[in-house]
């Protein structure tokens, strides 16, 4: 073996862990754990009859182009589709504002490769997607967390810190922002204090990132305005996926912005990956231009409805009353308070004991707060599973609370 | 627009410029022009048939997981598949040794992510892989060129750097090299320079990167060597590809190495992108299992053994006799030197006005020189137009040469 390893690796490549969910996902899948851990899609939402049509027709009708090299920037069809959605939510773009990118992950690598040099400063939520922050810290960015409120992100306290950091000379390279459903809080920001935000944004020239991976998942409630649309100045990045919306397993994501700022990502994916797999990108454009993909989320948002109402129900029934919980309006997420003291990871052994599994909320704190937190996931398990797991999680988390 | 967009942007980026090669394609795709320029295999060897059948089989019998989010390491069955493969090629590895990349580029961005802070040296070849370089110089590397002889990187040269380099207490990161049908020389190292590379990688504790996407596309002269078959001490990194041996729309790579170097690259990969594309990995895994890969690849071969050789044929009987070329015994590329003094940035604009093009081979070198060399394609263009594309490049040559 190659002698003193750990001396060449980057100072970037020392600081990053495995991702603590990733992690926790390997032990959780013996076939006996229910879990609510993973931020899994329902396979049942999998459109594998129409696939299997479509595959057919992209081999037979575009094989030659779907399996070359494609464009840096995507499939010029598949944009013209995302382009024509994102109208309907009267976003002002076209293709030349939005790119390809290798699912949301890589959106968010590029983000940090763009914007973040070692000790930069970015804000985000507390709680926040460790996705996010795993991204941002890789390229050695300081995290600066804002608390929520029962409305997402707290305004207040964001003007606070953006002041602060004015005073001293220094500004955030960015917000980042989960509007809708959050992960892992399942709280949606209402159009009120998104629009406070973007005056922030205005007055002192930041840019905001939306990440909005579940936004086309409401069961219930208004829709709110994307913060692109309140923007209108260039300083919104928006972030979407294919991955909560449609599969996984295609790996696409894409992100709107000012075309000065698409350039950016476009060069910065040039050397990262020359280019998202044209195959499944011409799949993913005759999916939607057949209407296939409005038909099929409309089912995978009524299942998530149900899958959501069935676990409020046996949260309700189950829980102790000292336990408290999010009420999303959509997503797949929820999260848990634990009595005050109690810790979530020391609930995870005992919960892996009784055969159901969560995310403990702390890992979404960038600050290592939220230690009495979880992430609770409900598209993935079926609804048998969901009664039965939150009865296993019901009474460990009585047993701990015995112990205090 | 935001203000200032500039003083936002990270270091790294900044000094990243569009991919030469990629903005140059652009310019090359009027259905006039013949183009020896771009790196795509040619679509003949597309095994659209035999796709058809195995997307089927995936969708009906793994869609669950074919569409679902996978291991970032991989997919099993794809990596039992490509170790079996190097056992072949005397590789002592099993699937710990491999993960699965978003294609080489991907491999190429988690090599410097994994090792390189801004200013870090990398040792490359005079001339050398134009993304390798990019991906590279993305993190700040100063690259170090070590000039070719006919069998490829200096191993003498490459002894004086290294020694001079130890005399002031630094060392590169990692000496990066593509020992088969070189990219762009199109030259390939015999086992007793790689042996002295070998050597000097021992001596001094240094990491080797083999990258050889091409190795499997031989159609004359003997298999040498793997360096990670000739080292046999973790001091080599192996990266693959399916691109072009298979299809690159799939976007397919993987990188072999240590395990104790594998788990950095996971960890890098699961900020990067979570994990490549389930789907395509199921197909692929599925069309090796089947043995349709090797079948296609004695297909792919021997296209390319009459292309090269109609495309030798064809110089022979148009270049002008200060022309010379590289002989490769594979791949998909050769090496052109124009007659010293010419510029081949000058001779492309004529080229592009004859309706040929090529990539110019300053572009290949880090220190800025082969101004006088370009790099041909013989993979991409049918026969006739080989024969047509060489009359037009001789004769654009012969312009030039007049006018010198």
């Amino acid at each position: 073996m190659i002698k003193n390893l750990e001396s060449m690796l980057s100072t970037n490549i020392l600081g990053m862990k495995r991702s603590a969910i990733r992690e926790l996902l390997k032990l959780t899948q013996r076939p006996e754990i229910i879990s609510f851990a993973g931020g899994l899609p329902s396979p049942d939402t999998f459109p594998i009859e129409q696939l299997k049509e479509i595959c057919l027709e992209v081999l037979n009708e575009d094989g030659a182009s779907a399996l070359q090299y494609g464009a840096t920037e995507g499939d010029p069809a598949l944009r013209e589709e995302l382009v024509k959605l994102y109208k309907k939510q009267n976003f002002d773009i076209d293709i030349g504002n939005l790119v390809i990118t290798t699912a949301s992950q890589q959106g968010l690598d590029l983000l940090a490769k763009v914007f973040i040099d070692r000790g930069d400063i970015v804000i985000c939520g507390l709680p926040s997607y460790l996705g996010g922050l795993s991204a941002f810290s890789s390229y050695g960015a300081e995290m600066i967390g804002i608390k929520f409120d029962e409305h997402g992100m707290r305004s207040d306290l964001l003007r606070k810190v953006v002041e602060d950091l004015d005073a001293k000379n220094k500004k955030p390279k960015f917000v980042y922002i989960i509007p809708d459903f959050q992960n892992p809080a399942g709280v949606t920001m209402p159009d009120f204090r998104r629009q406070e935000i973007i005056d922030i944004a205005h007055e002192y020239n930041l840019l905001i990132v939306e990440d909005s991976p579940y936004k086309e998942l409401r069961f219930e409630g208004e829709h709110q305005t994307s913060l692109y649309v309140l923007d209108g100045n260039g300083q919104v990045i928006t972030m979407g996926t294919f991955s909560k919306i449609f599969v996984p397993g295609f790996r696409i994501g894409w992100i709107i912005a000012h075309k000065d700022i698409v350039d950016k990502f476009v060069v910065g994916k040039q050397a990262t990956d020359l280019c998202t797999s044209p195959f499944v990108q011409k799949i993913s454009a005759r999916f939607l231009a057949k209407g296939y993909f409005e038909e099929n989320l409309i089912k995978t948002t009524a299942m998530y409805k149900e899958k959501k109402a069935l676990m409020m129900k046996c949260f309700d029934e189950e829980m102790p009353k000292e336990v408290t919980w999010t009420k999303p309006e959509g997503g797949l997420f929820l999260f848990m308070y634990l009595p005050e003291g109690m810790d979530a990871a020391k609930l995870f052994q005992r919960a892996i004991k009784n055969n159901v599994a969560f995310v403990t909320g702390d890992v979404f704190h960038c600050d290592g707060s939220g230690k009495n937190t979880l992430r609770i996931n409900f598209s993935y398990s079926s609804k048998p599973q969901i009664c039965e797991g939150v009865k296993r999680l019901a009474k460990a988390i009585r047993e701990e609370m015995e112990e205090m």
